[in-house]
């Protein structure tokens, strides 16, 4: 008995951040400090910022400026490297494991068009259908089209089609890439992912196979078509913290087999908007704002769903102001609403309870459906054609420029 | 105490076999009926030797009527279904660890040429180059660059090239070829390849990922420049029997995926000079006669390595005669002699002591020679063009005419 109370309790106290999940210990938050520790990554302080903005001369994007990517591996390394002369390229992905994309799926692409144009430089979109088809046991072909149909979205968010190749794992894996994977697998141990991802025994080894699908993306030599001779050229990495295991795994391996290690930069979760003990979920759709709400529905979903931090009465309210440290609203406006001062305003007179839960709900309601709006009118133009084009295995001759 | 004994008396008592290692029981030889029994194959009677020469109106190859190839899963449904009118295709493949192939390697191809002929059906030729850069660790370099010399070799066996694709893996897995593999590793968990490869925590996850690249070649969609439309085409897998674990695991997944369970044809393994226990090492060029060898060199390696059942003196061989069951020359002339009457012949006489070893061991130096030496003349003839043509990814519009 005892033994069985003291796993509940270990279990209680610790939270869970892997690729597959996201959990908070019980009532509480996401600690990313202890995350920054546990995985071994770095803060992404106040330096980084102005230096970012001295080297791209222009303003540091909101996600930057405002603490949403907060922990980097190596990130001091591209810059040294950025302001000698030398460039380098972005990666980063999706799991195509659902039609429509909510906010928080959005953040890294949006992060990663800022990065692009502000550092002039190439850019990889890893589709891991093969991923998807593996654990949510999809059908090579409905992985396929989500990934297809992930692709819009992605091409939306205003990337640059003389600087970015997005591919499908089902669709790319072969050749130079399966290479690598061969490479990286050779130097990762059964009992090393166990460590990293928790497999066990009864997982199929697909999923075990996996971790080296999308290691190999961080090298260049993987995309001949892209950077051929560039075997130097280092890689960038913005995701969400919960893919560090995998670049962990990646970065151990790289210097073993003649390659750079990928920096990171590492975002925050998205929080759901019943509150902020993890990321949105897909599968609840209560939980997310996704692109393809209505602007009733997105009015809706803040007025009914989201956890605030005001006072049970107008009076209290008044007497007391909101809780800002739980209020999914100010989170949220926190993410998207891009002017400062006007975010400031709110938060000063939120807090001290001059302004209403409702008025707060009603600017964020504005916020996201234009928000949304903007991205469904640039989905829309997205063709087939397009799609095609930006998956296309070719060479981008203006990358760099 | 107790239970180490017991794990070293078991240990003592049982036979290996897997695809990296063959061995009987101490001082003993590989009990074939064991094997049999234990991988749940079936045994390939007299019977099936006298249907094949009746539907293809030849003799049947000495290795099917001397029993080298003398177990098989399911070949009944292929001779079934080519009795009803309908094709099917032949799997074979190799490891490309070393340059030089010895004789052993030889024999899955030159019957696996001989099905080709006999039924007139196409054929596709695996050469696991990734297995060996994992297993062997050789670069990825190094273990293409012995693909394609081993392909020589496997051409210069004579196979048709209106029906024969060849292709290595780091060249060719990808696009419907990976999917299967994502197909087959959904289904098979980690504990299962554990049970049938014997992995273990320490080894690399190539290898755990190593199965499903083996087993899909059985799958006609694999290959869509070949069998476009052709997904029900049956598969027949000619190959030594320590391949087996790979297309049990095949098998088994194959009805769940949807296709057909791949038939298998299996050969005992050709012993080492030094005897019966195992199969020739390409790590002791002593145990083995290579397609290198000089004329000089077999006759030496014969002489000098071959283990006989001959008599210690002349005197006592004249008065007992041979012990055949463990002679290696009569094995080797059972593989390699093609004339039945002087094989029996010879048994006959050196069995009685009428026949010297040294006079067996003299025309078996002959058989291999002229082996050897067609076998050198036919690759010398092989050209980089012709390996280029036989590894082209194209359709075979004549494949089975």
């Amino acid at each position: 008995m005892e033994k069985i109370e003291d796993k509940n309790q270990q279990q209680e106290e610790e939270q869970v951040v892997n690729p597959w999940e996201v959990s908070a210990k019980e009532g509480g938050k996401i600690d990313y400090d202890k995350l920054i520790d546990k995985f071994g990554c770095q803060r992404l302080d106040q330096s980084f910022v102005d230096r970012v903005q001295r080297l791209t001369s222009r303003p540091p994007h909101v996600f930057l400026r405002r603490g949403v990517f907060f922990a980097h591996r190596d990130f001091n390394d591209i810059l040294d490297a950025y302001e000698r002369g030398e460039k380098f390229y972005l990666y980063t992905g999706r799991g195509p494991s659902s039609e429509a994309l909510h906010l928080g799926h959005l953040i890294p692409f949006m992060f990663t068009k800022y990065l692009q144009d502000a550092f002039k430089v190439p850019l990889v979109i890893q589709l891991t259908d093969d991923e998807k088809c593996m654990w949510k046991n999809l059908s090579v072909e409905e992985s396929q089209r989500l990934a297809r149909e992930n692709a819009k979205d992605i091409i939306a968010c205003g990337f640059d089609i003389s600087k970015t190749f997005i591919f499908s794992d089902f669709d790319y894996v072969g050749g130079a890439f399966y290479k690598n994977m061969v490479k990286v697998a050779k130097c990762v141990t059964y009992n090393k992912v166990v460590g990293i991802f928790g497999f066990t025994g009864e997982d199929h080894i697909g999923k075990v196979s996996f971790p080296p699908v999308q290691a190999v993306p961080s090298f260049p030599s993987s995309f001949p078509h892209l950077f051929s001779g560039k075997d130097n050229l280092r890689c960038l990495i913005p995701c969400a913290i919960d893919q560090d295991p995998y670049f962990r795994m990646t970065r151990d391996v790289a210097p073993r087999i003649g390659y750079h290690k990928p920096a990171l930069i590492e975002s925050l979760f998205f929080p759901a908007l019943q509150g902020e003990t993890g990321k949105m979920s897909a599968s609840d759709p209560n939980s997310a704002i996704y692109v393809t709400d209505s602007a009733k529905d997105i009015k809706l979903k803040v007025n009914k769903h989201a956890f605030t931090g005001g006072q049970e009465s107008i009076e209290k309210h008044r007497q007391y102001g909101a809780n800002l440290e739980v209020d999914i609203p100010i989170k949220y406006l926190n993410f998207f609403l891009e002017d400062d001062a006007e975010l400031e305003h709110i938060k000063k007179e939120y807090g001290a309870g001059r302004m209403l839960t409702g008025e707060v709900k009603k600017r964020l309601t504005e916020v996201l459906t234009e928000l949304v709006e903007r991205h469904r009118r640039a989905r829309a133009a997205v063709t087939d054609v397009m799609v095609d084009a930006f998956m296309a295995v070719r060479p981008l001759p203006n990358m760099f420029d």
